[in-house]
């Protein structure tokens, strides 16, 4: 563990996002403090009111202040997450003109005036990161701006909106009208009383604007980006697209050419064989296409306090690292040495398929073998398979289990080679992926 | 524009990848040197035999050597993608012990001798950078590392070898055997002649290994991975599969429970409706599940000499950057201002509905609407509507357009909206993602 001084961090807001921040950080306290070389101090969180009771948290009540200005002036990173553009611009660029780092969530305020807030990170030499800006826990900032930074991203589609998507999948799936998906949404959290901000495409236009400056290393403000929202799109248009394989998505799309950039959001029908027409229910996905690189995609979820918090850790330990005058190496020093298990103690399910006897009293005898090595069946299907002349009648048996340790399902696959009631085992494949 | 001295590269090996690695690093050069903030300088390129033509990389011949030994001593950055253990481990230790910062695709070493090496970039205060180590193109190492970590991964599942999922994708579309199927691959060079380092799952192996020290920031070797290869794999599998509304893909599995870390490559059945069952051909994807994040995948190419390439070109900006004392900051200083193009312009293609009359004619002057602006016609579909009484026959008219510009396609609809014979424009909807 390295002895550096504890990095100051300043928090910007209480609410959802600002809420799972304050607590990830003290819950991942040993293991940031090891990823960045030096522990990180909550020295204060900003609230518009002082009082509330905010004991889930689980920090310090004296923490909460009402002072932001002054606040700001005293951290070594300032995290944004109270959104919109005022106060969040000028907090901002007063922790940056004080030495601070920034971490922000704040799409509207980067699609506005990024280039402002990125100037006067330059300037000031501090950082300026924003990774829960766009498509909230999809790692896409260090991707985009790091990992291609020797390519050229000529093409970014991406479904960036979760209300969006989810109305726009319950129509695909149900075939329901434009309203009647939406009052499913709002009844399940996913869309707002008033949807306008996501279903005019007004949240994904600003998404738009950062994906194409990050994308192209060019600016590009919430105003440049041609938008049309999905309330004109009818369950008729839904089946229209069913009709050609396609599917109706609302997308962020950036185009590079020789002519210029070109950056919008409108619904749009995508074969159902492209990657992004799998993105189900308020799920976000970017798509990118490099020169070099070809076809990309990053799938997350793009809303919520804890994705968005997790997005936000990333930067905070990022920023942190810096100016603790760290190298992003793997981290040797936060390596821990886990026990490795053996695939016996592995976790996994099995789908087995059983040749059986067709008499009474061969189900009983089968589930008697996965019970004694305490493996729980989840489903049991079985097949009748037509007897030949003079043999006895048969079943195929498939039998799908719940998790097991592979050592107690392959033991039970043995042990139902041995039972005579078993002419044959067909085949044992492991599931995964529930 | 920085005037840092130019950094000194150095090419460890001329193959597909390295030769691929040459070409955009001189195509780039000038990207490059803005996003490092110093130009970036190939000082050799060691090869194991001399004299081969290699004038198809555009460098100067002079730069070709066969002592590797001596190149890596007169380096800033070391690019090794030669592969193998022997001699690539030995050229890594000896450029680190000379201060170079190392980029490395190489899995099998990494995933055999991984610790050394980092162990040793640590010491000597050097990046040691392999993103494309793993699923080639995706960027992994970043999200991995840095993205997430704030956040605790859970469980990765990859599909990470190409061969063996073009393979299963086959046998899941044509029903095809697994014999069959290989000597698909192997026609469409997918497959190598003798593909068992592939089909028996040793790459995936190696790829586990690096996935799960990296997703669990713990040390795991290729010899702690449980190997399990696809040639098992029946028809009647992957029909079985089918039955469950599941596919069978090969998964590189890495979980982390209380019990210690399981890492594993096997053949698995995953239901369709999961992200990684749209990964089709020789496609790759990481699905990671995170306690905050929720879940995420990446999704691209994971093999070529351009993608891989790519990878390679984004850690040699990182490590460069390093070395030349830049944070990791958006870049301003290579921040173009590139035109952006309004609504009007952009390409984009329109699926368009119209009601039109039923009689001899009417497709030629839809037609012409479409040719006047030279708007070019994809597909027409014609579907008869049942009149009502008294009422001329009528027709519902399914026009897909090929691509042109927003303005085009939007002045030909307005064209229709005028033509008598259109009693309608039912929907026009874009057309994206083809």
């Amino acid at each position: 563990m390295s002895t550096h001084r504890p990095l100051r961090v300043a928090l910007l807001g209480a609410g959802v996002v600002g809420g799972a921040v304050a607590r990830l950080l003290t819950e991942h306290a040993d293991d940031m403090a090891a990823r960045v070389g030096a522990p990180l101090e909550i020295v204060g969180i900003a609230v518009r009111r002082a009082g509330r009771d905010r004991s889930d948290l689980g920090v310090d009540p004296a923490l909460f202040t009402t002072d932001a200005d002054e606040l700001v002036t005293r951290a070594d990173v300032v995290v944004e997450v109270i959104g919109g553009i005022e106060p969040a611009r000028s907090l901002i660029l007063r922790a940056i003109e004080h030495g601070a780092s920034v971490v922000t969530a704040n799409k509207a305020l980067l699609a506005e005036d990024g280039p402002t807030l990125y100037a006067a990170a330059a300037e000031n030499g501090v950082d300026l990161y924003y990774e829960a800006a766009v498509a909230g826990a999809i790692p896409l900032l260090r991707p985009l701006r790091e990992s291609l930074a020797g390519d050229e991203v000529t093409r970014v589609l991406g479904i960036v909106n979760g209300t969006t998507n989810y109305v726009l999948d319950k129509m695909d799936t149900t075939g329901a009208g434009f309203a009647d998906a939406v009052e499913q949404a709002q009844a399940l959290g996913y869309a707002e009383a008033d949807p306008t901000a996501d279903v005019e495409g007004f949240d994904a236009a600003a998404k738009a604007a950062i994906l194409a400056s990050l994308a192209f290393h060019t600016r590009v403000s919430g105003t440049d980006v041609y938008r049309e929202g999905i309330t004109e799109v009818t369950a008729a248009d839904v089946a229209a697209a069913r009709e050609m394989d396609a599917v109706v998505k609302l997308l962020a799309i950036c185009e590079r050419s020789d002519r210029g950039v070109s950056v919008r959001v409108h619904p749009a029908m995508i074969p159902r064989t492209h990657p992004l027409a799998g993105v189900r229910e308020a799920f976000n996905a970017v798509f990118v296409e490099a020169d070099a690189a070809g076809q990309l995609m990053f799938y997350g979820k793009g809303a919520g306090g804890d994705p968005t918090a997790s997005a936000v850790l990333g930067d905070i330990v990022a920023v942190a690292r810096h100016r603790v005058g760290g190298g992003l190496g793997p981290g040797e020093s936060s390596y821990a040495d886990l026990p490795i298990l053996t695939m016996g103690d592995a976790m996994t399910r099995y789908h087995i398929s059983l040749d059986v006897e067709d008499r009474s009293g061969v189900l009983a005898q089968v589930a008697s073998a996965f019970a004694a090595h305490d493996v729980s069946i989840e489903t049991v299907r079985q097949q009748l398979v037509p007897g030949e002349a003079g043999q006895a009648a048969r079943a195929n048996l498939i039998i799908v289990t719940h998790t097991a340790t592979d050592a107690a399902l392959s033991s039970t696959v043995e042990r139902l080679r041995t039972l005579d009631v078993v002419r044959g085992v067909n085949s044992v494949m492991r599931v995964e992926g529930s």
